[in-house]
């Protein structure tokens, strides 16, 4: 971690009041599980589409998730911007998030917000995230739009928080420089779920060579509606419009690192920092090739992965298994409270990780499950890989996002 | 084609009576179905576990095909030893498969057939077809038991019958020599599927240097009762037993050639032809990497295949599917009755074949579908292939097989 | 059969240009599937809405059907208007439906065709079909707008196509009298499947008193896109809006009977005939009562269905099977080309019929399956039932009405 | 609840050793899962076959929860017969129940347990269990054979836990009498889910006159490996053997009373109480028809009810629904800890409750949700009613059960 934005870790505050955009939605409803009793955060503001707007949460929400609407948690529920907080009145039955007003997806609405989640869908997540970052408040997105900026952030919590770095030159773009407001993405679910293991594997035995994936995807990666029953039930559709070009590109940025621009200053004329997925930041090359397939299951997102490492002659099934195995994120180590208790659970069974039994494995769908590593007769290494996609693969990967900027003092 | 089979094509015969082992499994059931309308081949007689010797075969047998067994076409049943064959009789009500007396799997029991086809499981199937060859039956088997066999040909019939050229060394390795029993296996289902378009491209291109296939496989591939819906329903099993070994080793020696032993010689002291997978034939080196996975899909097996050629610059995608899609084998050529129309369909839609659309394709399943042709970053090309496990995958390649025998005059 | 229709059977013309509404939907493909190798119909004219107008069908077509778009046999596939038919080329490669351009669904586009089919959906049908009545077109409906009107035969051919004989009041109507516009409409899918064997059993046994019935419905059922798969996937969804109402009242009106009505007069003061589901053409009262489930299955609805007869002692389990079995509809016996062979398949086997297996039957899809018929402990008789809902549920019960109305002269 | 059995309620000991029966099958995991963190109950001891007799539990099964069986909640794992109990050895590492050792099925090997529970498959499940009660020890079976035992109760907790009266009877018809030793069973899925709603509905209005139900079946109710794939997937199967007649005879055994047998006396020529399915203990007569089919689910009951009182007129939906949703059954009121909060979870919304979304409900499988009360147009009322089968339609009742019996003083 760059010690360019705060030198020493901040306690967190008590209580800090955070805004969700999108929050009828598929990824919103995960954010309010999510966050329903999260320790430090309290959802203050909903904002969704104008057809929702002024009406109560539980009447303009179409509800998904398994954990009824008003069986969650409620320790972080927010209250209106007049009231005090106490932790009682958060649990009181009359206080709960189905109740809460939907509002417009405008930044004036979300001034009592500390921070805002983004599950807005892509059509409308341009205009409306950087109407948020033009107004001074912190952006945690989860839609695609930013993600190819080479001044935003797309951050994997568990593999590149260090490129948090760049938000102070993503601040200074602005005139005047923001004080507060940023943008920082996290990655498509299908790159998220892979991209872990790999770091790891990058972290013990250097740059990985080339990376050959195959995708199973579970449904619940492509919203709601979504994929209709007739494509996909008792069948394999062996295409994702878009995903395997964000897999191979958004591996190349979040394994990158971030170089000085040759073509972009900032107002004192010095070279802006940027993410520059063909230097790659000085790492030696590296080439993705992905090919997806959904297939019916509910949720989870299985990957085949095949790797060549540079180092010759490459590590062993049990060393990779064993570098897996201890794999600490720094968001581990500085305590966020959403990171898994380990990131990578390691299977020896050879028919294991599966969805349906392992998609929340000992971490609770916030790290991944790795299974059948072994040898590739064409590459090195190869692995199964298991994300839950609607966790690390979506919100969860934008709280700990918001954790970790809290925790560095970026979100202040 | 090697002229030492047979110097011309050989007219088939009015009709040729055959005989199934294990006639009441999945696969037994898929030969009594294509069988049920063959243009040459009567069904002579079944045979079955001692559980169901004796009984009638509708009452021994599970039927779980979504054509009715009341409902087979019925050209092809057949007949008791001392009657005479008629095709009005053959079609007459009263004399259908459902009627057949189940017979014990013993040689003395299908001495009328003139060819024998094997849906046995593995686990007697060695013994029992070794028994059958030794009685000097010709037999064409789906097990897995021979097909390792340095002297026995893995034929998959869209793509390497010249392998029959080998019988006759199997025959001289008896004392005395056999005149009419042989083993010809076929692959397993899901090499079938992959080494089709293997075959067309290596014809158009000259060798594959590398191969990396991930499976997703249909669970009628595993039989009866088979996958436990518990496993399946809503998930992905990465891993079937045995099965990437059987890919990995199997396209080698199917896509490779037989040579001059050096250990083995017959009884003149010649030197015997044999498969070596090492050697390939004398072909250059082939790598093949496989990941397997059972989804919930009924029929169908999907594989997602990268490769790369030996030869520098690799056609491009349009190449490849052009010459996938002009593929001719000599099955066809021939006229074997059960041979698809086209052996390899190519779809231009991005999100095609799709298991459950698309499985029996414009070749009713005797075919391969592929689609989405493509570069890959780090091999050469993609693609995703399709094949129907149950049919070309299974007892229809056996067919095949046995068709391309007679017209060759193996089989007389 | 009323003779006022008709006294004589007639000779059906050689050929016979058919226009289909709707035709990129889930139900036109269906239409042009079943249309493709018709004996007498030819697909003239096709429409659907104005974004798909002037496009050629294979581009403006999502299509979805098995039967791939370009392998549809082509017997029946139409031509211009100036062009004269013969049948090498109807079968040529370059007079394929795809190659049709869509017309607006507006009856100036379809004056060459004889009669057309409407595959619409319920939200425009209401205009379109009216507009094609006043043009003197002859149209059979899959929407549902008209079911309920008093003068629109609600026609379920394989049980009351009698109801044909209240064509002439409708027409009379109109001002002035329609000479060959008319509306005739099938039934919804699930009342469809069930009213059949009811059908027969009233014909056998007399009226029956009450009917309970439990639909288990599958996905096709709902259309394209349809339900989400995130809502079936692993699941039972017990409410389909609108249906049990559907099944409640429709029952009502193809096991009715047609009365005088006492409020409606045509032109010469004459009471009109009319269906009145009160007095339900003096039959004695039935009560019917439906609870109606959507569960993960592609085609076939499944229903359990009890009812009490008037008659006392009812006729027992075995005299249920035998007259279900033994049930032939007038469609049969006046040899519509499409009715089935065999209207109620009768299933002996405790565990059938299931829908992935038997959803064809030995009827293809035409008539209807019955299993486990049984004695209920409430009311009498128990069984389920069997229906393709997308064959004898939509397209195929229009295509037979209109066989129908063709044989009995209605059509001309 | 009788004061036969304990005129005061007993507070529960500390701690109260268990044994399991059938421990590596699909309901002997789930009485681990459940039991891993009881208050009161600690796993004492395994039992299973012999094939997996000394081996450590994690080596005897194929665990398939979806909690690893290294992550349960390790409150209540038990510990060698002369070691002290202290929770902090229950919690760690090495004593999980992982680490137990498999022991015969024989009651010598469970003198230690205060009371045991059966798993038991129901081919070995009645000499064992009999041996068990003959041995003095308290059994809470879910196997199905001695549910018909006219001395046996057949307990759904939340609804006839009085039946627990006829114990002493039970044990009576020993020699010597019995002190401890007795079996109480548990009643099939399928109906203890939709007996609940009865019993509340009878509770309320008084005796119900006849009941139709047509169950929607998951697969985890048919045991591992249970349903096969093949059969299940995208389909619906209108069988599940002799479910249909459990539920219509355990119905009237459950909501009916005891009797004094007229035919059976105890040592003192008393008349014996007894279960009359007949008399069905005075209450007047119920008449039940089922119809039973399997759905590709995975886990979750679906049952479609109408069912018509005795009195009239009927209870509106209105009063339904409220009666419904208040009930209390008595192992609530005493403070059984596995009992639910809410027994009966009423849904409004048209489309609830559902498998996948609902079958944990607010209550976490220990009580059952009801959905669309609404009008019969046949009998009175109408609704759907969905339960976990593997927690309160199996081992979750023979836990509530057995603090039942803890807290009556029936077990000591």
């Amino acid at each position: 971690m760059s010690s360019k934005i705060t030198p020493n870790i901040v306690s967190p505050p008590k209580k800090i009041k955070v805004g969700i955009l999108g929050a009828t939605g598929t990824v919103g409803q995960r954010f309010i599980t999510l966050l329903s009793d999260h320790p430090w955060f309290i959802i203050e503001a909903l904002g969704a589409s104008e057809r929702s707007k002024g009406k109560r949460y539980r009447e303009a929400v179409k509800w998904k998730q398994t954990i009824p609407l008003g069986g969650l948690g409620l320790g972080g529920i927010g209250t209106s911007e007049t009231e005090k907080i106490s932790s009682t009145d958060l649990r009181s039955d009359d206080r709960r998030v189905g109740d809460l007003i939907v509002k417009s997806c405008i930044p004036e609405e979300f001034k009592a917000c500390q921070l805002v989640f983004s599950g807005l869908d892509a059509d409308v997540a341009g205009d409306i995230e950087s109407a948020f970052r033009s107004a001074n408040i912190s952006l945690f997105s989860n839609a695609k739009n930013y993600r190819r900026d080479p001044h935003v952030p797309l951050v994997v919590p568990l593999v590149n928080p260090s490129h948090f770095s760049i938000i102070p030159q993503q601040q200074r773009l602005h005139s005047p420089s923001l004080s507060k407001g940023f943008i920082v993405t996290n990655a498509n679910c299908s790159t998220t779920g892979y991209v872990i293991p790999l770091a790891a594997l990058e972290k013990a035995f250097g740059p990985i060579e080339s990376v050959l994936v195959t995708t199973m995807q579970a449904i619940s990666g492509a919203g709601y509606p979504g994929v209709p029953s007739l494509d996909i039930l008792g069948n394999v559709v062996p295409y994702i419009g878009g995903e395997e070009e964000k897999i191979e590109w958004e591996t190349l940025k979040i394994l990158g690192g971030i170089t000085d621009s040759e073509t972009e200053f900032d107002k004192n004329g010095v070279p802006l920092k940027t993410f520059d997925m063909h230097q790659a930041g000085g790492r030696p090359a590296l080439r993705v090739s992905a090919s997806c397939n959904r297939v019916p299951v509910v949720d989870g997102h299985m990957e085949c992965v095949s790797l060549r490492f540079h180092r010759r002659p490459p590590p062993s099934p049990q060393q990779v298994r064993e570098a897996l195995s201890a794999f600490t994120p720094e968001v581990q180590t500085l305590g966020c409270p959403s990171a898994p208790r380990k990131a990578i659970e390691v299977f020896e069974e050879p028919d294991r990780p599966q969805p349906r039994l392992d998609v929340k494995g000992t971490h609770n769908g916030a790290g991944v499950s790795v299974g059948r590593v072994r040898q590739c007769q064409v590459l090195d290494i190869k692995f199964v890989v298991l994300s839950d996609n609607v966790s690390i693969g979506a919100a969860t990967s934008s709280i700990i996002n918001a954790e970790y900027a809290v925790l560095k003092g970026v979100v202040s």
